[in-house]
């Protein structure tokens, strides 16, 4: 990815970091509680080792995920969303919203994934990550 | 583009379309009023007229533009967005939220642009493209 941006439009801007087809499955996966790589790499997608590892480094140099190690040896990682990548849900339910009106096979996502704002989602998945 | 998708997931399967660094710039194009190829080929991200016919003929097989022949000799072409390419305006009016919120170097769109609803935006479209 580039550090310059094509044009200052917000949407192409956007587009530099976001625009495949991988990077907001990731993001879809953080913002659903996934947090180390086999979890990401069970999704139904089937996203590549490769392809998950280069999206993870590049949400985290523009400041979207958070990398947490919580193993040694040998030495694992968490990751989680950041302010900044929570801020993308609603971009993620309004895409949901058009592919369910126009996609017949699309499923419906969980009323809360649809229903919280940014703030709502990240203090639940920081629930979540608390020690039981 | 392959007509599969690559889950039921709503996210994944609307990448699958608009997962790409033009395809939603090309839509931004066609939701504020351009509508031939020199129009779209004059804007600041410089897409290539390859680029441009691909993600304009995957956009119409796909439902979310139409296009009318103008001219007969030699035959050109006129685009524009339908209710189903209308509908992802709120998908836009969400990265741009996100971009200026998080990169102070986008400008800010129109007001008219942000605050449209899909079938405020066609109407316009559609009174501007009458013949005076």
């Amino acid at each position: 990815m580039s550090t310059e941006n094509r044009s200052g439009c917000p949407i192409a801007s956007a587009l530099d970091l976001l625009g495949d087809r991988w990077t907001l499955v990731v993001l879809r996966d953080l913002l659903t509680g996934k947090r180390i790589y086999k979890e990401f790499l069970e999704s139904p997608e089937g996203i590549s080792t490769n392809i998950l590892a280069d999206r993870l480094r590049r949400l985290e140099e523009c400041g979207l995920v958070e990398r947490v190690l919580y193993c040694d040896r040998p030495a694992r990682y968490r990751y989680a969303p950041t302010r900044k990548g929570a801020d993308l849900l609603p971009t993620l339910q309004a895409l949901c919203r058009w592919s369910n009106r126009y996609d017949g096979e699309t499923w419906t996502p969980p009323t809360d994934f649809m229903r919280d704002t940014p703030s709502q989602r990240l203090q639940k998945l920081r629930r979540q990550a608390q020690p039981g």
